[in-house]
């Protein structure tokens, strides 16, 4: 009944035009925000099918009792997650879980040919020894390790068309390497001095949890940096960019929480190696990288963008600031922390693995106000 | 060069597979919060193309330029109003202009063949006088009046899917007319007693307007109630419902203003006639009312929607309570007043006019949180 | 070492010149929203030392480590409750606690002759069955209980100024009674006709609660009634309008939960007997019942109050707006649910029981924006 | 009848208990947020009385007319600003005006010996060139400007203790010198290389402006950075910093708007110059600098403030981080814009320069949520 998936990573586009049965898709870890942001997204696109949703803490209850607001179309039970009964069901995992628990389940998923889209930290890191000092979790499984694709799409797209298993970054993380990949590959950071990242990101970003940080209460009216220095994303983004583009920086990452639902501004200072750099060089050298890639924005000469202009889009935008007076790169960088942060990312590698469009399903506008 | 528009009130559904070209529209008053819904639901409308875009205030600008959220495909400089241009430009007009505008453009419109979809208040009354009484304006054309239906789209379908002139209804309006129909029509209201209405409203409501009453500072942490029993919807809303319901009924309306962006929640409190009606009888009547309506969700018995459940959708989600204590039934109507309250409704009117699906390119999923 | 407490009753005002040492004060409950309001009004009040704060959550740590915002003049650390403890180390006890254990406490405190401001709902009914039937508490203590007086301030103030047990009321309750108790008292009400209360709540109304209904992402942009006609205010509202007006109604009471920190504004909808009473008849009868009251505003005739006007006072304002078209009058009331609705008026009943100004370290002035 | 002024810096405390007469006070410019919030302050002050109010825009109308919220005490008229008739009515000026007004208010004010504090940009430089490149203002008046003392509390106490004549700083600007004084002052920043400010604003730092930019509805889940290393507070920091702490320091600062009504938060990247300063000596570095700083709050070590914990009051909260893989200092700075960044310092000023004790009518606590 489900369709036969495509041979990964085959040359030409796949024709859509023989679709017949759409996708069978899983989503693991389903009633958290982003689960929830997948569900919606999914249930509206053309080629694929939600077939399974596990939940552990609302198992046995119907998905659109619990959330109301869902799609008519959704007319499924969350599930305790059992891998025999998700292996029927469905070709393509998402899992939206806590790290750790992908480490226990990818490996079976991919034993059987499943597809696997990880939003979870587990499968993020060449270096399994830094994953373990980061995340405290064992981690030994090379093999599949080694077949994981990290999914910041504009930048390892070949990649993510031709494998089965794609580890997708973090919210902070990508925002932070967008802004930062197109002055780094091109080696014109001063490489001796830290690169500070001060993002601020709306409270969906911490999960779904019932606890008293994340209350209207104490949000609203308030604004909150946490783990200056040492957030866990900061070795994340370090070796990517080190992987992607040969630089090894130091970066100094505050984030923080403001009182917004959704979204991810960051501001990236990077200190520049040559004294004489025009805007208009740099400028063009972030347009050069980024040409025809469909879901990120340059902010015309002059602008900058703000959070709303991305709002409930999968779009990263970026403004680009130089101060010649302390030879800074300022690059500011706004995304959808739930979209282009997570579940929209993940569907546009899904889509590519798939060799669909990768906008397939992703929203394309932005409600305003 | 443009598609011929299709007669209105042909029988049958038209056949879209021959829809080569899409319609060409043109929005009046286009950089308003209205006015750029439109922009957003048309760009990614299959079947309707925007040509002509006015704006007095950011005339020779361009749209992306004002607005960098806009879509990429809207590629259009806001134009003074031209009726020549606008004409030759464009064959379905939606018209979101400050109140007697219209009536100044719909006579010209309308003796070309244009279709027209009318948001502000000129054509909603059927007694000119009314109108002239609550709005001020003069208004003599009969003529084009009688041609005018009210754009409550599940109360006036098939008088919609063959008029050339919709008069789309507020916001509010749309909000309480939708929970108080059912209830009237099956004339089980005390008509001896008010209805009241107590409506909340986000700040897009009162449009894009750089007043002191609108600044953030002033909403945050606020509540503030306004035109208690004199707000001018509360006629709009005793005449539609006389016109459909055959009662007469005495509303009390207090609109409010609440620290949210978009929606609206009205509870209305409507005492009954009969003093036994149980809660399955009246549930069961409202679902029959709104059978197959593909924008109208009824809360399951017990359930009370929240505004988040419509957020961003086209959807009326309407709850029932009934007080037996009081003899009252409460609805809960909640609905975007931007979409099903304005942009939303309009577009679907526009897609029955035009023979088409009348979910087209309505969203249909709701973003969470 | 304690100042010695004065007569209750004493007719005469205490003479304040003579307080050489404050009175200690006890906060059982000190960790929730009105317990930490308590501590900051408490913390600049000249005469009331804090001596004592009970949480069972905090025990054992600094007051000033978990909240870093308090005073730095409260350097206490929260206690586990011990009854034994708490009698030595203070006079007067606010129980700020979960409704039913006052029932356990109060007696002992009393026994003492310790002074007590009750803010649970354990001693706000005089009919105890009531209070069991909506508290599910078994409440035989009549003795107690008949000691206890309500502490809506201005409706019972001189029994106030002469008891030991004061039972604060609910917030709702306080907002709803004081708008309302004027028109009953002049019997104007049609008593054949519910009385309708819509009323918006700001989230701390529902105490510290790490719960997901309470969450930031959940609330912003967000409305949402709940409890409609079942609220347990209800019959606290109609029992004490009873009471004190000798007019039994019939209240149908809609709350809602509305996207903000504090406050509380409720529409009072009071069907009319008379079908020719005046505007000026009726705001000179609010004047009369309020006239010298310190914490109740009249706002000005043709003005509607917003909620903006009595954020972080202990104000409660009214606005009336006489519907002729349907014969109701409208009263909007507003005020701050953890100040006039909860801390605020249990410190005003403080004051009088031990004879000061009422006024004593309550906020008299209102920030803005 | 009015109170004799005081000698301007005579050695000794004022002997406060000879006060009988409130020093009389005249704001001019009212009716903004600080003219608003310095009404507030006032008005529950025991030595000042407020006696003459201007505002262009609401000249003739009753000040609780225009804002209920203001306390009754205030039973002023705003005017039209007329210098004879302000020196008659008042002996202390606070001046919440544009930039450029206060040129040509100060020097007659002066001139007839009426103390001034000056909330506008006009006093605070030196260098008036600098001020001229600035503000685009021809300034000449040397003698004034040199009488002017900056009225950043913790910097200058004694100057201002005895003079006439306060410029109060920005709100931006305080943040960021409070945070940034003990450090540089200790000589230990890389002064080859520039600090970052990243600093968020609620809106009411804008000044109550009715412009699209400050709407709710475009405020609301958005952030939006502005004037990148160009804001005009940069000059003023640095220049006052220069002068203080003799360090000439490059100030790359980045302002930003986030939704909330008050408060800023100033996250400060100071580079060190030497390799192996341990976190404790930075702390007691900063604790020994403000040692006995009634509104300057040091947050525990490990511990970062956030805004919340200084919201409504007139302290300045600092939290230290230090990042040794960077080398660099992170220095968090949370204030209420409208209090210590503008009305709370400007009446800190005023006290001090009176005599009285600069705490005097300033709130001392924080209200939580």
């Amino acid at each position: 009944m489900a369709k036969k998936l495509p041979e990964p990573g085959s040359s030409s586009p796949k024709d859509n035009s023989l679709l017949t049965r759409p996708y069978r898709i899983g989503i693991i870890g389903a009633s958290g925000y982003t689960g929830l942001e997948l569900i919606r997204l999914i249930s509206s696109h053309p080629h694929l099918e939600i077939c399974y949703l596990t939940s552990e803490s609302k198992a046995g209850e119907k998905a659109r009792i619990c959330f109301p607001f869902l799609p008519s179309s959704v007319d499924l039970v969350f599930q305790r997650l059992d891998l025999e009964k998700a292996v029927q069901t469905a070709d393509i995992f998402f899992l939206a879980t806590p790290n750790g628990l992908a480490l226990k389940l990818v490996p079976y998923l991919r034993s059987l040919g499943k597809r696997v889209i990880d939003l979870s930290a587990d499968y993020r890191f060449n270096d399994l020894g830094l994953y373990q000092r980061i995340y405290g979790q064992e981690h030994h499984d090379i093999e599949v390790a080694r077949e994981a694709v990290y999914g910041l799409t504009e930048l390892n797209r070949s990649s993510i068309c031709s494998t089965l298993l794609v580890a997708n970054p973090g919210c902070y993380a990508t925002s932070l390497i967008l802004g930062l990949a197109p002055i780094l590959n091109a080696g014109l950071n001063e490489v001796n001095r830290p690169i500070i990242a001060d993002a601020k990101s709306g409270l969906s970003g911490a999960g779904r949890k019932a606890e008293y940080t994340y209350l209207f209460t104490e949000c609203d009216q308030n604004l909150k940096p946490y783990n200056i220095g040492i957030h866990r994303h900061t070795p994340e983004v370090e070796a990517v960019l080190a992987k992607t583009t040969g630089q090894i920086i130091s970066l100094l990452f505050c984030p923080q929480i403001v009182p917004l639902r959704r979204g991810i501004l960051s501001n990236l200072y990077i200190p520049l190696a040559q004294p004489d750099l025009s805007f208009e060089y740099i400028y063009a050298l972030y347009e050069n990288f980024y040409r025809g890639e469909p879901f990120i924005q340059l902010a015309s000469p002059g602008s900058i963008p703000c959070l709303k202009e991305v709002y409930l889009s999968n779009y990263c935008r970026l403004g680009l600031v130089l101060d010649q007076r302390t030879k800074t790169l300022i690059v500011i960088s706004v995304l959808d922390n739930l979209l282009k942060g997570a579940a929209g990312q993940a569907l546009q590698n899904c889509n590519l693995m798939l060799g669909l469009d990768e906008r397939c399903g992703l929203p394309m506008t932005v409600p305003f106000p």
